[in-house]
């Protein structure tokens, strides 16, 4: 069958990449006439404008809008404009799963379906396949399935869950048609809610390897900080690229997040050039937001978001405060840096 | 009665006052001969080493040892080594209730009393008079306790607890015989631990407040950090100073570290010349350590004492490497400073 | 001058008592007849529709609304209808601060002036006075300053901030215009949020106390949990009552919540009846959804909040996980209750 | 070589099974007589007493103790009164890395070697082979080195780190020389840690996905407890069990655990009969307490800990208290079960 891309960049490109390469056929549109002529050199049909991307696109089109969340809403409405009844718009950017909410009820008034589609991969998805989390009506869903087949990993050489057999699911496959509109989203924002947890719970570990030689280190004792106790038990120098290389194979930790740790540090040891301010992309925060309206406790997810902010000096002032309330009913003075 | 101080600081110095305030004898004694002169001039007897100390006492001698934790193990052997059975040595400095613990032990087979006393009320004890939280014998307890009852704030201005009437117990005077031998520091040791949870409680808060006009101030929009939802409710320009001195009356929040914290900001409400780097003196970190050995979760106060590990820079190593991971799997670069 | 209040629940009935004690004249409206005669039997006009309550009122027109969250926003637009121009509405509920900014746009354009009063004191009020974060325009505010005097507690017997001196300013008296519409209740929303995080480190800390006799209950040993290190140091029986009412006087952590938790232990030691189903109202949540929006990190509240959700229940679904996930890698079953 | 067991539980069985396999020979010990005679039905040498074990090891010893952590310290030292100068004692329990400290100094003054080896791999040992964290002298790891290789997992399927190449290190083949005594426990320790906040990480998104539906569910309103903002939002009943199967494909949170938690909810989709009460074995509460005393920060790590603690009931008291406190300010009642 046949799949048009409006966006792209590294995911929207390779995503119709993979579709090509199973031998469906593409219609590539972006603001940036070269991206166009990369993939029309690919065997893409190249599109310059909205208006001739919909016209390549054979009825009932497929449209896979793959942008910034900024700018998706705009983009869709110009689609939607120039399409007709029975056409399906897919939104594979990270939108906040209420937006799709919305927006599939607006379209559908005029017959056209919306799929919000999670999508998970990064910058290794043409090789990895990208998993994707559907949400939306099943006749949508059902009509794009040849091409979610294409684009997902397929069941690779993952072994099978226990007690699964026969034809493999599609949720083996990588990709899962979860519910009604917003579904995807949802559960792709749950999805990089762990994602921050999971990330955390290695950063923090491997921060406590990193200062296993505390007490090789010389102290300077003060009266404001307390002392290292027993430091005969802080002597360990270790290597934590080793480390991380070690629990790749055989270990409980093992996963895709600490094999790419472990290139990182295998790469660059010291992460040199690297700041540790640490950047969020919105779904972290509205999974918290979700619990909370939920009334589900997530201490862990919210320590790991809260801990971004941390690294990027939002909480410089509580601090301040907190070393001026010392002053006030202690008389204690800041030590300098390095205390 | 009478009491022997070792150690004049601002804490030593001030108990000491109180007592002779209250009619009771004083012996002084530091090694820094120009506090031993002061206190000698305010009616205490000045001493000018530990031998003079002892001689100078009537027994069952009464000695309150109150210098740093680092060294307090060394002058209470040595003071025990001066002393006879019967008498009685107080520790009022910050101590892991452990060492209290180990050393009244110790100290018992040579018939020597000990207590252990947590004592809260920093520089404004003199005025306030300090809260007292004592480990260790009935007898040693008892005998010591209108030197207890001088050093407490007593009744006070306090409202009594609804249902007590009658003459005044202890614990409503501020002093309170908590259990045996390390039962003080524990209770203090909680205290504190407490006291940063608190802390951070109010912290956290006015950094809220803080950051109230985050809508107001222009924004980059980028793909890395996602922008402020809905801006338009994001547009106070709070006086955080004013906002504290409305809590203090009728709130629920209204306590005496708030009290401090009014005090702080009206006088320096931009928190100028403080860095933020915030001390932890050991209470807390055994709290928590307590906290794991006993089973029972302490989110909150652990929360409160990394908080202060973070903003000393402890948690770089672990943001670089969350850093590290993003790049890996999407590409993503940090963003430079005021992102 | 004259007030007029919709809901004569605890609340709104104490604050009307507050204004007619200081010669202001009082309206009283509520659905409920007896507590409207209650009212009138203490000096105030009563009114049985809210038509009535209208015409008791003179112009401009000064009505407080002291009613649940969720009926705010009707009886608001009820009252709105039967006002003129230059009437003045004030909203003492815990509504959502983004419902004051709304609501408060929506009246401007007909000339009815609308302040958002977030109101602390809670049973005490009466007698403590309670205390008033107010947002809008500065107009309004100024003329029901008499009102805010009479309601606020004043400055009463606590000790004014070092600096202070002369006539005191409102907020010394407790009562603060903070900001234009929704100032008052975001101001409120922070101060709930940072008394979920102080109960929290009370509660904590107190629990750690609770369980300082675990060293001496007979442990059973089993390879599931881990034992007890060093039980000799967890030997001690407290009374955690006696402890709350040491700490009134003279220590770091004395607060009203402090006296209020030494009441209600004093009266019942055990919490008999007390399930600890912990409710929340609102404001901690979105205390945390706003610092979520500002970037602003609040590990602190946030895990207040989330143990109110756990102590509901709300954590069984993700603990069941984690036994399960201990029983697919590692053979662990459950420990029965009592492990 | 050959290779001595003491403990022949199901991963010390199944480590000498490796051991064999690979053509070390194979000496057994255990208390249980039939697990004896299994291992020696397997080609192992079987010995019903310590001395017969040590009698049919070749010297320079090797033995191998895989025993519960209580037991460990005293037949390490039957152990070492039956061996002689240059024999090495491996423990490979889960040991606190301090007594390996202790015990390898203590053993080391008689000339024989310690090495303590943090073993992963669970159940599922036997055939993906254990990881390996060895800490003690270069001497005895590099003796041992081929037992090491045997029972890792070895290279296997797992991609090469990036720009990797060559011979394969043993840390490629699961196993580590992290470094002197103690490092080995040391790093699987925090490889635990770990394992905590990964786990909770699941877990509690989770239940976020779990509980999506929450605006389907008919709410009760009451003034207690604050209703779901917007429910139309939460109007999702996903399949939980194929939502975790779709994320081992493709995904950034794959990992072993998700395979472990599909294969789990794929068995048991409601988890019928498990319960809920996590229970933990000693090396997170070891991991937060090293980070304490490093001043690292560690606030994901520790609140996985805590909701391990909490769903064992042991934050009852704490909530309680918090039910009290909002009783006296606010009058409020609890809502009952269900609310």
């Amino acid at each position: 069958m046949q799949l048009g891309m409006v966006g792209l960049g590294r995911m929207g490109a390779n995503i119709l990449r993979r579709v090509m390469r199973d031998g469906h056929t593409a219609v590539a549109f972006d603001t940036n006439a070269d991206s166009v002529a990369t993939l029309a050199g690919e065997g893409a049909v190249g599109a310059n404008t909205l208006q001739e991307f919909v016209d390549a696109l054979e009825q009932p089109r497929v449209a896979w809008v793959m942008i910034p969340a900024g700018i998706t809403d705009k983009v869709v409405q110009q689609l939607a404009d120039l399409m007709d009844a029975g056409d399906i718009i897919i939104n594979g950017g990270n939108s906040n799963y209420r937006e799709d909410v919305d927006r599939s009820a607006a379209l559908s008034e005029r017959g056209i379906h919306y799929l919000d589609v999670g999508t998970s991969g990064g910058v290794w998805g043409l090789e990895r396949g990208y998993c994707l989390m559907i949400g939306g009506a099943d006749e949508a869903v059902g009509h794009c399935a040849p091409l979610f087949t294409s684009i997902a990993p397929g069941l690779g050489s993952v072994e099978r869950t226990r007690g699964r057999s026969g034809d493999p699911t599609p949720e083996e496959q990588g990709w899962l048609h979860c519910g009604p509109s917003g579904a995807g989203h949802f559960v792709k924002m749950v999805h990089n809610g762990i994602e921050y947890g999971v990330m955390a719970a290695y950063a923090e570990g491997l921060n406590v390897l990193e200062h296993a030689n505390a007490g090789a280190l010389e102290q300077e004792h003060s009266a404001e900080i307390t002392p290292l106790d027993q430091p005969q038990y802080y002597q360990y120098d270790l290597d934590i690229a080793k480390v991380t290389e070690v629990w790749r194979r055989g270990s409980v930790v093992a996963s895709w997040l600490l094999d790419l740790t472990a290139d990182a540090l295998y790469e660059n040891p010291s992460l040199e050039g690297i700041a540790g301010r640490v950047s969020d992309s919105g779904e972290g925060r509205w999974t918290v937001k979700a619990a909370i309206d939920e009334g589900v406790p997530v201490p862990v997810l919210s320590a790991a978001l809260f801990a971004r902010f941390s690294s990027r000096g939002e909480a410089v002032y509580a601090d301040k405060l907190l070393s001026a309330m010392r002053k006030e009913f202690g008389g204690h003075v800041e030590l300098p840096t390095g205390e």
